[in-house]
C-alpha cells in the first residue's frame, strides 16, 4: 500500500520533469522558435505513452531473451503482482522484485521513457520539422530505448554481466543523448552558429526566467527519479538516495559555476543550471550504491565535465543548442562509470546486490562494456532512423523558415504576440 | 495513516491546479489584462475557502434531504472519523465511506470546489469587474456548487438514481462550465471579437510559455484530482485511475492536434493544450469504471470534440476567451455520459458499485438525467446570480477601460512594466 | 515507513519553495537584474546544503550545551534511528522524538535552512555583489541560523524555557528577516528609491506572471513546511495543520487585498501575494497549537500587518525591494507571539506539549523572550558578518553598474535578450 503510493507520487514528480525540460529548452533558445519547442515538449509525452503502452514496455520488461522482451504487449500480459504469498506468475519476471500493481510499474517506467525522448528534443531544437520529431519519438520509445533498457533493467545480457545503473544514467540519459547526437549529425548546425572564419557565434536564449524555473523543476523531479527508483518505500534507502542525489547536484552547481567563472570570466548562469543537471545525471546510476562523500565527489567532477564538454562540442562544430549532450550523454557516461569506481557494499542498495567491485557486480569492466555497448546500439539505431526520416519526411526546415522562426512556418503561432488592439 | 497521507498529498496536487488555471488563462489572453487575470486566479481560492468552510461543505455533505445538506456548518458538526471499530456517528454520513479525519475530507473537497470557481474565471476574462467576479465566487462555492454536488456525491436524489461521477466531470467541470456560460451571456463578447461583417477576429494570447506551463501543471494536478478521489490508498484502484487518466489525456492530445492540423492547416498549440485538458475532463467521471482501452477511446473522442466545440461557440458568437466551455462544459458532459457507455464491473471502482449497465448503476439514463438536471440548475442559478450582480455592482468594465486593458483601470498595475531607469 | 515517506515528500515540497522565492523576487524586481536574482536563488541552496551538511546540522541538533550543538559534524555522528525497541543512542538527542532515518531528518531540516537563506536574497536584491551574497549564505546557514535554531528546536535554553515555534515563524522566517535587515542597513537603498525631496519612488517589478507563479509555489510549498513539521504521519495532526495553514493564508489574502484597496485605492496585486505569504508566515509557529477559528483570526491580522509594515519601512527609508521584511520578519514575530495568545491544549500539537498558557509552555512571556533574544542575536551576527564582507569583498556594485543592471556587470548575461538574427 505504502509502496504503491510512493511509486505513484515519485512517478508524478518525474512526469513533472516534462515541464522542466520544456522550460529549460525554450529558455535557452530564441523567442521565434518558442511555440515550436514548447509544443514538442508537450506532445512528446503523449507519443511516448502510446508507443510505450503498445510495444515499448513489453520489449523492455516482458519475458523474452537476453536481447529483448517478447511478451506482454499492451501491458496486457499475465501478472500476479502485488504477489500474495506466492512465487511470481506472469510475463514481466524482471520486475517481480517490486510488489506494486502492474499498472503502477508501467506508469513509473513510462515517465522514464518519456524523459529519454524529451532529451532528444533539446539537441535538435530550432531547425527540425515538428512531424519528424514526433515520428522519431515513436521509434525511440517503442523500439530503441526498450531494447537497451532490456539489456540492463529487463534481465538482459548486461544485467547478467553485472552492470548496474540504479536509476538510469545510461538507460535513460545516455540513450537520450546518443539519440540526440545522431540527430545533430544528420541535421547539421543552425544557420549562423559556426561562421566561415571558424569562430563560434553564441546564440543567447530568450528567457533566463524559464531556464531558472525549468532547472528547479528538474531538480525537484529528480527527487522522484532517483529515490523513486527503489520502487518500494524502504526508509533507509530512499533517505540515502535523496541525500546523495541532492549533494551531487549542489557540488556540481558550485564546481560548474566556479569553472565557468574562471574560464569565461563571468559566473555564466546557464552553466550553473547545466551544472546542476550534470550532477543529477551523474549521480543517477550510483545514487544508491555510493557513500555520501562519494556523491559529493561525483557531483564535483560532473560540474567540471559539463563546462569542458560544452566547449568541446562547440570546437567540433556539433551544435547542441541547450547543452543536452554535455549534460545527458557525457555525464550519463560519467555516472555509469562512477558506479565502478565508487560503489560500496555499505550503501543501502549496495548491500542488496552483494559486494561490488570485489564480486564483479557493478565492476568497472561491466560498467564500461555497458556504457559503450548501449552507446553503439542507441547511436546506430538513431542514426538509421533519422536518415530514413530525412529521406521520407524531410528533416530540416527551409533556411528562410529557420531565419524567420519555426513558430511562423511550423506552428502558425507566435509565442509572444503583441497585444491586438481591438477596434 | 496512509490514507490520510494520500488524500492530503493528492489534495496538494489539486490545489496546485490553481497555478495551472492562472497560467493557461493569462497566457491565452492579452498582456494588458494579465495582472487582472492572475489576481482573479489567486484570490479565487481564498474566497472559495471561506465560503466552503462556513456553508458550502455542510450543504454538500451534511446530513439533510435529497436536495441539500442542512448540518455541519463551519465544518463543526459531529464526526467520529477515522472510525475505530464502530458504526459512523456524525452528520456527514455521505462521506462515511472514507476513513480519514474530517479536516482531511474537507480540505480535499475544498480544492475541488475551488476548481469549479476558477473555471468560471476563464469564461468571463478580459471584460469583467474584479469585484463582481469575487461576489459570484462566493455564491457559486457557498451555494450552487454544493447543492448539485449534494445530489451526486452527498447522497442526494441523483446518487439514489444511480448516477455515477467518480471525480467530477459533472460535479466540478460541467458546473463550472455552466456557470461560466451564464456569465458569458450576461456579459457579451469582448470588443472586436465579432465584427459587424460576421467574421470572427482571433485574439491571440500573449504568452505560449504560460500556456505550456499551465497545461502541464493541470495535467500533473489531475494525478491528484482523479487518483486522489479514491480518498484511500487502494493500490489497484489508484494505479488503474492514474493509467486511464494519463492515457485519455495522451489520446486527446494526439486527436486534437491532428484535428486542428487538418481543419486549421497548422498544429495549433492552444488546441493541443485544450485537447489535453479535454481528455482529462472527459476521463474524470469514468476513470475508475472503465478499461484502459476504453479510456483511450474516451480521450480520442474528447480531443475531436474540443476542436469542434471551439469552432461551434465562435459561430454562435459566444465569446469564451480561453476555450473553457469547450473543455470543461462540453467534455464534462461527454465524460459523464461516457460512464453510461463504457463502464464495466471489472474496473476497480466498477466492482465496488456492483454491475453497471446491467444493474442500473451508472446507466446511460441516469447519466443523462444527471447531466441535464445539474446543467439546468447550475445554469439557472448562475444566470440569476450574474443578473443580480450586474444590476447591483455592475458587471462589465467601461469600453475605454476594456480597450486600454483591465490592468490599468481595475488593478492600477501593469503586468510587464518597462524597467524604470532610476536617476 | 509511512513517516519517512511523509517527511521526504513534504521536504520535496519545501525544496520547491526555492523556485517560488526566485519567481517572486525576480518578478517584483526589474528585468535588468533578473538573471542575477535568479542565479542567487538557484545557487543559494547549493551553498546552504554544503554548509549545513558540514557544520550547520551538528550545531543545531547535535548534543552540546544550551547555546549550541557540538557533535555530529558532517551528519556523521552516532544515531540509531529509526529506533527499534530501544532508548535513543546517538548524538542528535533533540531529534529523537521522530523515528525516521537520520538522513531524512537532515534533508528535512536542510530545506528549512535553505529557506532562511533565500529570504535574505530578497532584502539585498538589485544592488549586492553576487559573491558577497554567497559568502553570507555560508555564514548564515553554517553558523548563525543553527545557533538560534538550537535554542528552540535543538534543546537549547529557549526550549527549556517553554518557547514553542512549531514550524519556524521565528526559527526560519524571522531569522531570515533579521539577517536581511542587517544587510539592508549595511547596503543602503537602491539608487532612486528615496528622492531628495523626501518622496518615495515606487519601482515596479517586471513580471506579475512570475509573482503569481511564485506566490502559488510558496503556498503549495507551505503544505510541506507546516504539515511536514510533524515529521510523522499523524493523521489528525497533519489534517489540522493543513487546515489552519490554508485558512490563515486565505484570510490574509482577503484582509491584505481589502486593506490595500482602501489605503492605496486599488487592489494592489503585489499586496495580495505578500498578504498570502504574511498569513503563511504568521501561522507557521502556531499552526498545530491553535483552533481553526484562531487560525483565521491570525491570518486576518497578518494581512493587515503586512500592508502597514510595507508603508512603515518605506517611511523609514529601509529599502526592501520585495517586502521580505514585512512578510518574514514582522509576521514571523507576529506568528510567534500569536502562539502565546491563541494556543490551546485541544489542538493536536497542543495536547502533546501539555497545557499551554496554563502550564507555562508557549506562554506569552516565553514567546516574547524568544522573539527578541533570537532577533538580537541573528541581527547582531548578521550585521557583523555583512560589515566584514563589506570590508574585505565589497558589498555593493558600482553606481553605473546598478543603473545599467547587475545582469550586465555581474552575470554577463541578460535575462531576456532580443533574438539574435543569425546571418
Amino acid at each position: 500500500m505504502v509502496d504503491t503510493l510512493w511509486v505513484l507520487m515519485t512517478a508524478f514528480l518525474v512526469f513533472w520533469m516534462n515541464a522542466g525540460f520544456g522550460c529549460v529548452e525554450s529558455g535557452l533558445c530564441r523567442a521565434k522558435n518558442t511555440t515550436n519547442i514548447l509544443a514538442k515538449n508537450f506532445v512528446v509525452f503523449a507519443f511516448s505513452a502510446i508507443a510505450y503502452w503498445i510495444v515499448g514496455f513489453a520489449i523492455m520488461f516482458g519475458d523474452g531473451n537476453s536481447f529483448m522482451g517478447l511478451a506482454g504487449w499492451l501491458v496486457g500480459g499475465a501478472d500476479n503482482s502485488p504477489a500474495i504469498g506466492d512465487t511470481y506468475q506472469g510475463v514481466y519476471s524482471s520486475l517481480n522484485w517490486t510488489g506494486v500493481p502492474l499498472l503502477a510499474k508501467f506508469f513509473f517506467q513510462l515517465v522514464f521513457a518519456g524523459t529519454a525522448a524529451t532529451i532528444v528534443s533539446g539537441c535538435v531544437a530550432e531547425r527540425i520539422h515538428y512531424k519528424s520529431f514526433m515520428v522519431f519519438t515513436l521509434i525511440l520509445v517503442g523500439l530503441s530505448y526498450p531494447i537497451t533498457g532490456h539489456w540492463i533493467w529487463g534481465g538482459g545480457w548486461l544485467a547478467a554481466m553485472g552492470m548496474r545503473d540504479f536509476a538510469g544514467s545510461t538507460v535513460v540519459h545516455a540513450v537520450g543523448g546518443w539519440s540526440g547526437l545522431a540527430g545533430i549529425l544528420v541535421l547539421g548546425p543552425r544557420i549562423g552558429k559556426y561562421k566561415s572564419d571558424g569562430t563560434v557565434q553564441t546564440i543567447p536564449g530568450h528567457s533566463m526566467a524559464l531556464v531558472f524555473l525549468g532547472g528547479l523543476i528538474l531538480w525537484l523531479g529528480w527527487f522522484g527519479f532517483n529515490p523513486g527508483s527503489t520502487m518500494a518505500a524502504d526508509p533507509g534507502a530512499i533517505a540515502h538516495v535523496a541525500m546523495t542525489t541532492n549533494l551531487a547536484c549542489c557540488a556540481a552547481i558550485i564546481s560548474s559555476t566556479l569553472m565557468a567563472w574562471i574560464l569565461l570570466g563571468k559566473p555564466d548562469f546557464s552553466m550553473t543550471v547545466n551544472g546542476a543537471l550534470a550532477g543529477l545525471v551523474a549521480i543517477t546510476a550510483p545514487c544508491a550504491y555510493v557513500s555520501i562523500m562519494s556523491s559529493a565527489i561525483i557531483g564535483l567532477i560532473a560540474g567540471l565535465i559539463v563546462v569542458l564538454a560544452v566547449i568541446f562540442f562547440d570546437k567540433r562544430k556539433i551544435d547542441d543548442p541547450v547543452g543536452a549532450l554535455s549534460v545527458h550523454l557525457v555525464n550519463g557516461m560519467w555516472g555509469t562509470i562512477a558506479v565502478g569506481l565508487f560503489a560500496t557494499a555499505d550503501a543501502p542498495g549496495g548491500g542488496a546486490d552483494g559486494l561490488f567491485n570485489g564480486g564483479g557486480i557493478g565492476s568497472l569492466t561491466a560498467q564500461l562494456v555497458g556504457t559503450f555497448a548501449v552507446g553503439a546500439f542507441a547511436f546506430g539505431v538513431a542514426f538509421i532512423a533519422w536518415s530514413i526520416i530525412k529521406a521520407i519526411l524531410g528533416m530540416r526546415v527551409d533556411p528562410e523558415d529557420e531565419m524567420r522562426g519555426l513558430d511562423h512556418s511550423e506552428m502558425g503561432m507566435e509565442a509572444y504576440p503583441v497585444d491586438l488592439t481591438a477596434e
